[in-house]
């Protein structure tokens, strides 16, 4: 973790942006896959990470900003725990290391809580996104799940504090980021035809573990790109496939890496790989150059879009002008995803805070298919942390269904399309942080144009 | 997944065995690690995964015995969904692969158990051990958690079938324990004095992941075999330790493996080391040996202790009658834990359903400290397939508190005891089906006496 000086730091920023009222921060418990002592790896919440760095089952803190108090729930070890957990420091060691003096049981959580509202203290809490918070929230507030409100302030004043990353977590997601490389790297160089996915997959993950990290999202590695989110891994990979990875780690503060990459099975590209491929990098290259305090994200997104259409118009796929073409949005039949998202302690960073206040500073967001899954729009700002993945999909379903419908036979030449319903996907993706002139990526190279693909291979 | 006849013979055994009412099964969902979509890897109930073999998340289902239907409830992918996920069989497509005809939406299962309550019908269900499956319960049947008494009769009824394993099932079990002996293997082989824990856990998840098999439980690898369930892999290997892996797979279908093993980390086993591991080894035999239909397997637990009594007796540990030191609990200090426990679809099999039933049978069960932490008691059936595991630990903590409080002087050389603080612990595990003679290992054997470790390193 930090020095304490850093989450001291970070909650009394926090209490002055709010002002006054109770905050209430749940730790995540540990989940049982099929009973509950067989838990899941165990993963702290990001906002109690960002605040209090105990990476602990069974936490819940307060900052009492009316009585200015910062307390830490939790229970101490019983002689059981030590024999089948080990030793640890105690709750007030552990809490000392983030700054906190005072601790408290957790049974004494509810009563505190009660008090404060007899008391007529207002209680801010954060989205509940775990059926364990919401069971939480009903015991301690008698608040039934459909009444359970998180704060908008609570919300606005962690966005806002979250958002800019400082140079100490800056090192610490280059960490991620070096490793999500690594990932990457072994995945292009050991990638033959006759494999399985899931072989690509164990040795990605093999890298993750010996640094002692996690994966920080399921790792995609499939020949069929063209669905977005394919934890699938049971294929065998054949010649003149095309392969997209999807993965990142992340590190032992529970910061993120995510990047993504496409490969051919076989040696090269194929000629009509490449001309797709180079496509999907020129979305790549005028997104990552257009990146700069200022610049609304999704400014970059249109950009992004745009140059896939000329693109695929060269290629007798699109036709009509780039421009109309993405404000219609006809490019989501290729493209039915966003340019990138923030990331930080998660690799979607604050998407428990929801995107209204994330990814649009409370801005309204679009409803169009593929606009819909921009996660991020608003002007960047320095300390940003961000993905850049645009991608080329040949999505079968999609372009039946479009195809049927009839929709935007002004701007795509569906009988060409339907030439390419074998062809998969293409994703590249980095992660850059917005600098003060422009931007700069994060971690080790990885190879992105088709030649530097090829010449890994 | 088996044939659809396994499943609707399952399901005709269970409402035969059960008689009448209504069985509601609840799926597991995905849940999130830091946010709602960034899910853990997704596990079903291993209940529901027994008698409807779907592994899919949003999935429930009813067997009205009252009305002979059985019925999955769930709902159709939409166009995001194929977008984001993929193209999958439908609803009804999958749930005919294990003999359902009728599938409803999700939204229909409230109004569903409403009528059946209303009409007098009997709802059993099992222990909710998921968030999850609580606030469902909640929003269905209108149960607050503190009322959410699962069904003793449906208990009964499904332990009864799931704790004899058909060939098919044994079948199944093996694979998972042919990955997980080479997991043990493969750690075995790798370890060297400068590794880290996590190198050790990571050349061996990659195993499991090579044979596309997830593990079926948190790998434990650690130079502090005295913590019985230690998940920190953060220690750097040194000569002249020991070293304790307890690690297992499961398959594709759910079906689990879970051995351990200690080694030395120099290549051979120090004078000591090897006292307490031919200790440790007797133990061993003598349990295995035991095995056979009929025996209590309390007894088997029993004769293991009395064996580590009479060889920590040889080494000066303890003094006094092997049996009566058992019998008071004394072993404990040693042997904190029980001899083994079901296996099956689930790691520790079917343990949501309770100890109580599971492995006592509704007999009553010891409080005694060691003997509580025995999960299987119950005489040995054809069928069962369960685990070895006995261990000789060193706990200094525990050792300290049992010196301080003066407990079983009579049996525990304390002085002795005390020069053996730095040692560790050691555990080795293997798994067996109780078979109609006596019993059968599972899996491919894993090096066991000191010699076998030895040769192997």
């Amino acid at each position: 973790m930090f020095s304490k000086e850093t989450y001291q730091q970070r909650r009394a920023l926090l209490k002055k942006k709010i002002g006054s009222g109770l905050l209430l921060f749940l730790g995540n418990d540990d989940y049982g896959l099929n009973y509950a002592d067989n838990t899941f790896r165990y993963r702290q919440d990001s906002s109690f990470l960002y605040y209090f760095g105990l990476s602990y089952a069974g936490l819940s803190a307060v900052i009492d900003i009316d009585n200015d108090k910062e307390i830490i729930f939790g229970n101490e070890l019983t002689i059981d725990d030590i024999v089948w957990m080990g030793i640890q420091p105690t709750l007030k060691e552990k809490s000392s290391l983030v700054g906190i003096t005072y601790t408290q049981p957790s049974v004494d959580l509810k009563k505190y809580l009660n008090d404060a509202t007899v008391k007529g203290q207002i209680i801010h809490f954060l989205p509940p996104y775990r059926a364990e918070h919401q069971i939480k929230l009903m015991n301690w507030l008698n608040l039934p799940i459909e009444r359970q409100k998180a704060s908008v302030d609570f919300i606005k004043a962690v966005v806002d504090q979250r958002k800019n990353k400082t140079d100490e977590e800056i090192k610490e997601i280059e960490k991620a980021c070096n490793v999500t490389s690594d990932m990457h790297l072994t995945a292009m160089r050991m990638l033959r035809p006759g494999q399985y996915e899931y072989e690509v997959v164990a040795a990605m993950e093999k890298v993750v573990k010996d640094a002692n990290y996690e994966v920080s999202f399921a790792t995609i590695a499939t020949i069929n790109g063209q669905t977005l989110h394919n934890h699938y891994h049971g294929n065998k990979v054949k010649e003149d496939q095309l392969f997209l990875i999807d993965a990142g780690a992340e590190t032992e503060m529970g910061y993120a890496g995510d990047m993504s990459s496409t490969i051919p099975v076989s040696k090269t590209f194929s000629q009509r790989q490449r001309e797709v491929y180079e496509v999907q990098n020129n979305m790549h290259l005028a997104s990552v150059n257009a990146l700069k305090p200022g610049i609304r994200f999704e400014e970059v997104y249109d950009l992004s879009a745009e140059v896939m259409v000329d693109g695929l118009k060269e290629l007798g796929l699109m036709k009509g002008n780039a421009k109309e073409a993405v404000k219609e949005g006809a490019h989501a039949l290729f493209y039915p995803h966003g340019l990138g998202h923030m990331m930080g302690l998660d690799v979607h960073d604050m998407e428990n805070l929801g995107e209204e206040w994330v990814g649009y500073n409370g801005e309204p967001k679009s409803t169009q298919f593929g606009r819909k899954s921009l996660r991020l729009a608003r002007p960047l700002e320095e300390g940003f942390v961000l993905t850049i993945e645009p991608g080329i999909y040949f999505i079968p379903e999609l372009i039946d269904q479009w195809k049927n419908k009839g929709l935007y036979k002004d701007f795509i030449n569906y009988d060409k399309v339907e030439t390419f319903k074998d062809f998969g996907g293409i994703r590249n993706e980095e992660n850059y942080l917005i600098t003060k002139e422009g931007s700069r990526r994060l971690g080790k190279k990885i190879p992105l144009t088709p030649k530097e693909v090829e010449d890994l291979r």
